[in-house]
């Protein structure tokens, strides 16, 4: 194969410098699959197009032509552009408005040196009609074991659920158990939701989740910085994790074993700067030994539900309720006021009810309710939500 | 009645100086039932006996004056004495030589002004043939939800048995719930128990709890604060936290509801430096909702089973299995190394297995896997023991 095309293209003067970049960018994307800190320094110093020249006439410092040595012939950047398009799909680089850069933030912080698989991505390969940077403005991460029990599926299809409903988008890595627990809450709801792919995002991995992938990329998007027909290695889902931790605001790990996966994406989150957040468990269920580890070194916060979340996540993201102000608890009057006015201060009252008796929609309720519990006023028992007292410690 | 006793029998001469100030303490005991920080410092000042005439006198300072005012003439202190030696009993006073001074000693720290209900007891009415001071040399408090679930029954008879059987002494409230069950775990093992009471130490209290505490002052203590007969109130329950955390190494929750009283035992416990442990269960559980709350504040730790147990309340002070010194796992040939040899990196091998393997005794074996647990070599999952190799996080 004559490793030109690029080069020629340029000469040829057909084609537009948007295309020449992207040709340059799927080239270095196939070149090095996966992150290269080295090749990322060389773009940031000459360039895209000139830095696919010098991979390609191998005009290179000692360490970068060792690892473009071995694809630095194999220029299939068109075929590969062509591929990700048939499937409804694009090739995201920085050049793009779309692309997540604030979101990158956290990564390209770290020392390349000393974090050489932290690299920052090429490129995203990415399936779906949604615009990424938009995507992730308000995301969770939710991750967790792949032998998950019913416990964890019922705890992380909630959540994910009713953060999904409240406008987050939910990343995580399509596998089985909790990743496709929460894939599937998110599209349940009408909510959005990001698969980050250890393979090319033109393939489905693990294969029997490739309808649920399929979903995904019609309503949000599967996405991957490795070029399309990549099988999935094992480096991959560890270098995949970091993307998973940095398109979000936090990452929620919903039961995870000893040696759960998990635990490394939460190791990106801390790195990065987000809250690595981490539900418990039955001690007697090896599917939470993970989660209470990682509570109990203080490498996760422990949660128990969606309020805790996005108290955690993001205070002052995303309005508490539904068209009230934080305020809102001390104006009389105000929904969260009089929700908490028809709250009892022992036993319990459940949504419906405290609808029924305020006049209140219920949706406007639960916001309400999950505003009452993150402001300490109220919390929900096994009768229902209940008025706390501040007052008093009470009882034996 | 002629509030004559104490000084009547000293004029008498016929009372041996030990008598004497049993009197005293007895008599001020009943006159202001509970803790009472002015009448410790008056003690301090001038004596047991001293003052206890002073009292009897009205010779006090205003605020003195006031507490002792309504029972100062009711000195039932010889009967008291008497009622707690039939029941095979004692008044255990700061004169004695069992008097727990050390385990006081963070009582003693905080400032009266400010800690007004965290009084020194006076003394201690004392049911059971043990010494209170060696009984709580090594001693964990166990305490929880009076609703527990199946679940916390498991999970504190199981710490709390391991721990007896280890030779710790188990310090609950005999409330019913998690109270009963670990001292039942307790008495099973033939291990050592103390109920301190928020009655009389000759009542029981809850009353169907009645051959409970029988059983734990046959072998371990039944202790109270106040004297016999006293019934429980309120305040006395809070009261009573107080000495359960002091006593004790430190405070492990299992189960508590969002209002448990749990809480203000581990309230106590930090106030006076102890560890406050709580084990985790399902977000689903409101019996878990207090454990969560208090973990996820900083109030209290997450432990998952008797090794964290061990690790946080005492680590340095039992040895961590029987006959072995700590560095047994890196001695070839010595029972850990042998038993980590046996396991198997990944599925899981139970303690019997193991035992059949290795040719150790069953006790044996789980004991160095306790200690192997804690130093991070070994850990319990689904299908048993397995090892742990610490080089890398594989897995997605």
């Amino acid at each position: 194969m004559n490793p030109a095309g690029i080069g020629a293209a340029t000469v040829r003067g057909d084609l537009g410098e948007h295309e020449e970049r992207q040709l340059a960018w799927a080239y270095l994307s196939r070149v090095v699959l996966g992150p290269c800190p080295a090749l990322t320094a060389l773009i940031d110093s000459v360039g895209v197009c000139e830095a696919a020249r010098a991979v390609r006439e191998r005009a290179l410092p000692p360490v970068l032509r060792t690892v473009t040595e071995r694809r630095r012939e194999l220029d299939t950047a068109a075929r590969d552009l062509e591929t990700i398009r048939t499937r409804g799909g694009r090739l995201v680089t920085p050049d793009d408005a779309e692309w997540p850069a604030w979101r990158m933030l956290g990564l390209a912080q770290l020392t390349p040196g000393r974090d050489p698989d932290g690299a920052l991505p090429l490129v995203f390969w990415v399936r779906g009609h949604r615009n990424l940077s938009e995507l992730t403005e308000h995301a969770l991460a939710v991750v967790g074991a792949r032998c998950s029990t019913g416990y964890g599926d019922r705890v992380a299809g909630e959540i994910t659920g009713e953060l999904a409903a409240r406008g987050w988008t939910i990343v995580s890595g399509a596998a089985f158990g909790i990743d496709g627990t929460a894939h599937r809450a998110a599209l349940t709801v009408g909510g959005a939701t990001i698969a980050v792919m250890a393979c090319g995002a033109d393939r489905a991995y693990p294969t029997q989740h490739e309808r649920l992938i399929a979903r995904i990329a019609e309503t949000g998007l599967v996405i991957s910085e490795y070029p399309p027909g990549t099988f999935a290695r094992k480096h991959h889902f560890l270098a995949r994790n970091r993307l998973i931790a940095a398109l979000a605001d936090g990452v929620l790990v919903v039961e995870a074993g000893m040696r759960s996966g998990a635990r490394n994406t939460v190791k990106w989150a801390r790195r990065i700067g987000r809250p690595a957040l981490a539900v418990p468990g039955s001690v007697e269920s090896a599917a939470s030994a993970g989660c209470h580890r990682m509570i109990r070194d203080g490498e996760a916060v422990l949660v128990t539900g969606t309020a805790e979340v996005l108290a955690e996540t993001a205070p002052s993201r995303l309005p508490l309720s539904t068209g009230s102000k934080s305020s809102e608890v001390d104006r009389p009057g105000g929904p969260e006021a009089r929700i908490l006015a028809a709250l009892p201060a022992t036993g319990g009252r459940w949504p419906h009810d405290i609808s029924a008796m305020t006049g209140l929609e219920a949706a406007e309720v639960r916001a309400a309710l999950v505003a009452l519990d993150m402001s300490g006023a109220a919390a929900r028992g096994e009768a229902g939500w209940f008025r706390l007292d501040r007052a008093g410690e009470g009882g034996e």
